[in-house]
Formats: C-alpha cells, structure tokens, sequence
C-alpha cells in the first residue's frame, strides 16, 4: 500500500510479522515501554481492546500482531500523532481491525459507551507537572508529562470504559506506585499482578508494568524481576525472548 | 551471664559481636525475614526504636549489633516469647538497652505515649484469617496470622507512636501491598521505598521491606531486586554480604 509520508518522518520495522511504524525524528518515538506493555498483557482474540493515549498506534499494532485482541481502538488527543497512526494503520492493512480516534480520552466513555471494553491498554505521560515546563504545548511535551491528562484521569476513563471484570494494563514509572494504588482503589479496581523492570541487577527500579481488574479484589502478585542489562551490557535473555530474537 | 533455658529451648548464635538468642524448638523461630529487615533498616545512634510484635526480640538485638539506634522498646504479646526475648537480652548484656514488655501492641500508645518514637520496626503476622485455623491459640499461629493483629492495627499503632517525620520499618508478603499502601494512606503515612526479594532470578517476589514516614509524602523508589539464591542453588552475593560473610 501507497502511504505518504510528510516531512521528517520515517517507516520503521516493528520485527514482527513484518508490520512498520511511522515515525517523525523529533517527535515522541515509541520505546521498549511499549514493547513490554504488549508484551505484559493477556487478551485473547475474543477481547474487544482501547489504548488510551495511543501516539502512534505502536501498542494496538503489536497487540494485533500478537493476536491479543479481535478489534482495537486508539484513541489519541494530538491530531499530528493520530494521523500517523492511522496511516500506519493504513500501511499494514489493519483498517478493518484498527479504529484511530482523534479524542481526549476523558471523553472517550462518553463517546463509546460506558463498559463496553475487556481490556484497557495505556502508556500514559510518566511525569507530573509539578514545577512546570518550558514548551507545554510541544507534541513531546504532551505524551510525556501530564498537560492534557493525569494519572487518574487516565484510570477513571479505564474503570468507565471497561466491563466489570474487565482489565486495564498500564506501564508507568515506580516512582508513582502509591499514587497508582490510590487510584486504583478510588475507581474500584483491583490489582492483580506487577512486574518491575529494573535496567540492569543492582539498580532500582525504573518501570512497571501493571494489571488491575475492574470492581474485583483479585490475589495480587509481584512477577519476577524484569532486568533490561547483564553486567556486559548486552540485553538480557529475557529481553531477547520478549523481542523474538 | 548464666541464663536458664526451659525444656526445648537452645541457644543459637547471632553471628554477629557474639550476639546469641533464646528459640524454642517447636516455636516461631527467626528467619531471613529479620535479618533483611535489620539490614533494611535506616536509623542512627540517636534514634529511640519500638518493634511491634518482637517475638524473640531478634530485631532490636540485631539492630542494637549493628548501631541503628539508642534504646530499644520490645513489644511481645505472648507472655513466653517476651520472656524469653527478656532472657535472650540479659544474654547478651543489654537489659539497659532494650525494654522487653508484655503488651498488645494495639495499646502500645497509650502505655509510651504518641509520638514519641524516631522509628518502628515490625515482622508482623503475614497471613489473613480468611478460611479460618485448626489452632488459633498456638503460639506459631499468632505469630503468623493476623490473629491478635491485623495488618491495620499494625500500621494504625504505628502511626501513633512515631514522631512526625519518623520512619516505619516493615517486612511482609508482597501479595499485601494493595492493603499496605491503603493503610498507610489512611494513617497518614507516606511510602519512601521498597524492595522487593525474590527467592531467585525468574520467580515472583516472596518478601518485600518497605519504609514509609509519617505525615510525609517522600519521593517513593523501588530498590534493587534482592534475589536469594543464584542458579546453583547458593545464596547471591547479595545475601551474603548482608550476613557479613
């Protein structure tokens, strides 16, 4: 299929059933945080599946691939990314699949439906906006701070939009774990289960990956360690595993 | 120092300044679980140290070895493990140190007074009392089910009794880390750190240490992984160099 690409974008390969991504160089591109998140969460293909937040559609286009998921949507607030994400869509024929909506997620129960979701999916912006920024309004800006949404916007909008019983899957920073934890309980979610994904042994932790589950208490669960480097630097076999290798 | 021990008592070295302690053959004796938590520890020589729930009183005489704190307060319910936590601390010399008394810990506050402790250390009961127990009043049992305590009535006391800015101490499972973080909400604690043990690279957590400050909301991190045994069945160098050896 024909895409075009506008200024200072790229198609990259997602190494996997030789689906691309297009990508703008100065833009926010997708990370290994992604990667992981497709790789944390458990849908089967009968799952009906929103990713909050979804840039340049990165996570449905794994899911999809990983056959997690029957039917995806993506919602995303910045027109720019949106519009990549369609065409990227567009560019592994997953149209049919794949529904890209330009929208502030806090809307998106209003527009959708209210619990009408088996799985919510989100890489939210990690950092708050405590001492302000410098360009709020840059595209970078908005996917990794908190400008246009907040940690508990993002899980109201998940507890709306999921059926009871329904799942939200969510990476984000250990630094904001008791916030994380309050708000789940806020929205009457439970936890199920965490990985923390350290960058190598011996150093903190600098990611989670978490699955709560809509109105249920489930037993909850920290998974093994997730580290990222062995002591040469190299990527871990667990690493290699999650990206095929 | 002569000490009388009861029938199925030993004495067992504490490996470290010659330190012993008093256990019981068929009672609760002390695990890892209070060595990484005496290691976990932050506090200095200044500090005045209550540990809840002291059992042999393992805790405040680890912690006296390695000069993390000025006097220690012992808090045993059972009348023959606080005795022989009394015992075990004559042993070593240091009744002018560490107070061992008999006492609930729900009442610990209204016999020392609130706020009047730098730091609590706790080794709680682990397990609810969901699905009931055969023999709720042996001794084993409440030490390890949330019999005479619960997990709530832990960190309520707590609060009680730490200063402001002062720094609770607590190992537990990780499967309670939603209720611990709700409790500690609602005692107006803030979590400062945790971490995370792992029985060894691959498996999910098994412990966890977490320290948290009253009436604060410090940055919160996820410390290194702490994993016990390496692939050959051996304890890590982690492990190791917490025992000193």
């Amino acid at each position: 299929m024909k895409i075009d690409l506008k200024e200072n974008e790229r198609i990259d390969d997602l190494d996997i059933k030789d689906y691309k991504i297009i990508q703008h160089k100065e833009k926010f591109c997708f990370g290994m945080d992604a990667v992981l998140l497709s790789n944390f969460v458990k849908a089967t293909k009968k799952d009906r599946v929103i990713d909050l937040g979804t840039g340049t559609g990165v996570i449905p286009i794994l899911l999809e691939a990983k056959e997690k998921g029957s039917e995806f949507v993506a919602v995303e607030v910045q027109e720019e990314s949106a519009d990549m994400a369609r065409r990227s869509v567009a560019l592994n024929d997953l149209s049919d699949k794949i529904d890209v909506v330009c929208m502030d997620l806090k809307e998106a129960s209003n527009h959708f439906g209210k619990a009408v979701f088996d799985v919510v999916t989100t890489n939210p912006p990690y950092m708050t906006m405590k001492g302000g920024l410098k360009n709020p309004n840059e595209a970078k800006a908005i996917a990794r701070h908190e400008i246009l949404c907040t940690l508990s916007d993002v899980i109201k909008a998940s507890t709306n939009l999921l059926k009871p019983g329904g799942r939200l899957f969510m990476v984000h920073r250990p630094n904001r774990l008791p916030e994380i934890f309050e708000e789940l309980k806020a929205n009457n979610m439970g936890a199920k289960r965490i990985q923390f994904v350290y960058p190598y042994a011996g150093a903190k932790a600098n990611m989670l990956l978490i699955e709560a589950v809509r109105g249920a208490k489930p037993e909850f669960n920290v998974m093994e360690a997730l580290i990222i480097y062995n002591e040469k630097g190299e990527y871990t076999s667990q690493v290699l595993e999650i990206y095929g290798k």
